[in-house]
């Protein structure tokens, strides 16, 4: 059991009009607090003086109530280490039950819970999303983040800190970073902002979350690209928004089917540079499709930029916010690829006149990012290491798509077609009729995490296949990696379909 | 201008089909960039070397097309600092315009924004939120934050960080965190939980919006403090809910008040501890009170256990939450007020059967929390830090508080009622009949920071007074500040209520 400083102070209650001797009072509360599981085994109380300093009272009756602690078996004392509840209690069992239900878990009817939102369980809890082995999708090479530079950052802005800076910040987050961000969204992706555009966020899950908020009702109708990001969903479901599912072909989201299906949605969430999952990017044309019908039904068109860095053979795409001249489009990027996941930081760039709404809706969401991340970041930007790092891993991640895409097809043949390898950090190998949830589960099994692509529809015409991550996996083992894949039972090495084994 | 590095590749458009010379598109790249405000007067631009490799041609055209940016001044150049956008464009004008409107503002029909959500605009806005003069609620003795600590635990951390450690975290957050929270609860405030019934939020606003999320539909009545903190009331409204104000007496809420206003509301929002505004703990009858009605009615209590930790007077409350047999309490804490808030990051005690609606929630809202700051403040709390960094506050708001309640008196004088000063870190001063929001208006423009009582209100009978922080002034600049105070027209000054001057 951790170690737990003597220095928080039990909720022990002294009644100062009661019969009861303030010793016995002080003894009665540690016992109801160890027998309530409030105190545990092996943890630290307070030294008789800083007790009774806390009580306001004499020492003498907390000397008395230790002294028939300690003799009782409750407390244990050791030189050096003071005085701590017994890890040999004298009532174990009594405490035991105790600690096995602190609270009385109470079935009740879901009647008093929110019936509203509907929210697919168990997203997280498929078998693939566990593990850390290959194949991993949203893995990066996190080996190869450039540790001494951030470190430096971390400590420099360390001895930075002024009160002021603890205070809460703006709702749109730090101006450094937002700035070092505009710079960065103008040059590298074509996107028309100022710094007072653009929103810190947590992450593209948290930048979805407030446009929704912001810009639908619940009821609201928006396209989704079909198949699209699972986790995407779970957003418009919290938020009692409809899903359109969209079908998506190899020129991106497919505009005509979605105006046939549902014309006047309310939104479109896209993602243009490196369509998940299927890795397509949005042909010229359609971007424009697309913009001229949020133009003509007033529909809003959610841009998440995802793996827009990473392009191994054509030169980065300009976003669909450069394009867009009606103020139509809201634009999402995340930090968790480029850098790391559990920085928990990314933007959203918002239309000018959206921008008060969308800070209302973030302040009363959580009033404003945590600061010191920022200006971290800020630098790392700024200084130009942000970049650097980007061209390194487009090199290094360039070399592990060849390696993969090589060893698909030296080891697994000609039967799957591979989609998406001209850009981010996975590809994904399709071939329908195989089942690819039983063979993904099977893979987790043995440490390959692999998604299912039936597992990215939400409709019933679903295609099978894999997504294949190769971020995490250096290219020389990947040969290796997609041999252990092939060797799955039912898996992408067979080259007919079949049923599964069991 | 902040000087940005020459790393940033822009969007510059290669077509190899094309009948333009590359020298010649490049040039058109760099012209329409800079005209559109993509690129920025004194913005760095790559070496001709690094765009041509990644470009993917030689590095011919580029000299071609850098040598007449140059001699037309859109670039210049400078030994050492490489090339960069001129600081004087030969058409700054044209330029000068692009970046005024980068992004056309169209005037929209509210139609196309949610209609749902009511967002109490201004909330923030209002003058008494700005400026960081003496009194303002919730700021904390900044410069007595044990900043060497902390960053050799910063410093620690970022030795310690492994490439797991940048994954997504869990989405209740991180354990070693959860478990220090836990035996803090449990020994401090009497609170009945285990590691994994807590989850690790970014503040209390978020911990609300989640309760609200997971617990309350679109028209859901609650019972909200009368007066009450207007930030929660925002959370409400932004999840369509229904506030029913209930009045609070100096014993908390009036909880047979709140019966005969709305005996079915789904929830109840209330800060037992030192309430918000008025400063009054709820008493032990009226906890039972509200228990017994949540277990009647199968309503939620949300405890917003704010100020807990500074008590001046007794000791501090055992919680509602360790009161509840029947789980209908969850509990909401926050490190904003005993660290800082800026570090954004609190805390949710969930009923143990509600912890995987709670995580569904969240990982839709989220996904997780940010790793490195949960796992500093794991180590400042297990480690005792933050034990004494309370005990020692708790001293020093003694001695702030002594200093504003003398102050008063002795400037002041005994028309105006003083409430709330046994805890936390406000009072609240109330005096019914003057002009509470002019004169707090008044006191921003010389930078006194004070809340006007009756903004606290939801319904129509209003309180007038001030709500005075302690928090950031020191004991001995206390009586200067309220004399301050007392020097604004129409202020605390006056024995008498009177018209407001202008």
């Amino acid at each position: 059991m951790r170690k737990v400083s003597s220095a928080i102070t039990p909720v022990i209650t002294i009644d100062r009009k009661a019969r009861t001797p303030f010793h016995r009072q002080i003894y009665d509360g540690y016992c109801a607090a160890i027998m309530g599981g409030m105190l545990r085994p092996g943890q630290r109380v307070p030294s008789t003086r800083g007790l009774a300093s806390e009580l306001g009272i004499s020492r003498i009756p907390v000397l008395g109530a230790y002294a028939q602690l300690l003799a009782e078996g409750y407390f244990q004392s050791r030189v050096g280490t003071g005085t701590a509840v017994s890890l040999s209690l004298p009532d174990q069992t009594v405490f035991l039950d105790a600690r096995r239900a602190p609270v009385p878990t109470v079935r009740r009817s879901l009647g008093s819970i929110a019936k509203h939102a509907s929210l697919p369980d168990g997203v997280e809890n498929a078998p693939w999303h566990r593990g850390w082995g290959p194949f991993g999708v949203g893995q990066v090479a996190f080996d190869q983040f450039p540790f001494p530079v951030w470190n430096s950052l971390v400590t420099r802005h360390c001895r930075k800190i002024s009160p002021k800076y603890l205070d809460y910040s703006n709702p749109l987050g730090l101006k450094a970073l937002r700035e070092a961000i505009a710079v960065y969204l103008r040059t590298a992706r074509g996107v028309r902002c100022e710094a007072e555009h653009i929103m810190i966020v947590s992450g593209s899950q948290q930048a979805l979350d407030i446009c929704v908020r912001a810009l639908l009702d619940p009821g609201s109708r928006v396209w989704m690209e079909e198949p699209g990001y699972r986790f995407a969903r779970s957003v418009f479901g919290l938020n009692d928004c409809q899903v359109v599912p969209v079908p998506v072909d190899q020129e991106g989201l497919n505009v005509f089917a979605g105006i046939k299906r549902c014309h006047n949605a309310r939104a479109a969430l896209v993602t243009p540079s490196h369509q998940y999952p299927l890795g397509f990017t949005m042909s010229a044309s359609r971007r424009l499709q697309l913009l001229d019908w949020a133009e003509g039904s007033r529909s809003w068109i959610l841009e998440d930029d995802y793996d827009s860095d990473y392009r191994y053979e054509n030169l980065p795409i300009s976003s669909l916010q450069g394009l867009d001249r009606h103020s139509r489009v809201v634009y999402l990027g995340t930090f968790s690829k480029v850098l790391f996941s559990s920085l928990r930081l990314g933007y959203l760039v918002v239309p000018p006149d959206l921008v008060n709404r969308f800070r209302a809706v973030r302040l009363a969401m959580d009033i404003a990012p945590a600061t010191f991340s920022q200006a971290v970041l800020a630098d790392f930007i700024s200084e130009g290491h942000f970049s650097r790092h980007i061209r390194r891993m487009r090199m290094l991640y360039s070399e592990r798509r060849n390696a993969l895409v090589n060893s698909i097809s030296a080891e697994i043949g000609p039967g799957f077609e591979v989609t998406g390898s001209e850009a981010g950090m996975h590809v994904c190998v399709i071939r329908d009729g195989i089942r690819d949830r039983e063979i993904a589960a099977r893979a987790a099994r043995v440490d390959l995490s692999i998604v299912p692509l039936s597992s990215c529809y939400a409709g019933e015409r679903r295609r099978q296949g894999f997504i294949l991550g190769f971020g995490s996996t250096p290219a020389a083992d990947m040969s290796n990696a997609v041999r252990r894949l092939r060797s799955i039972p039912g898996g992408p090495a067979k080259p007919v379909p079949r049923k599964a084994d069991n």
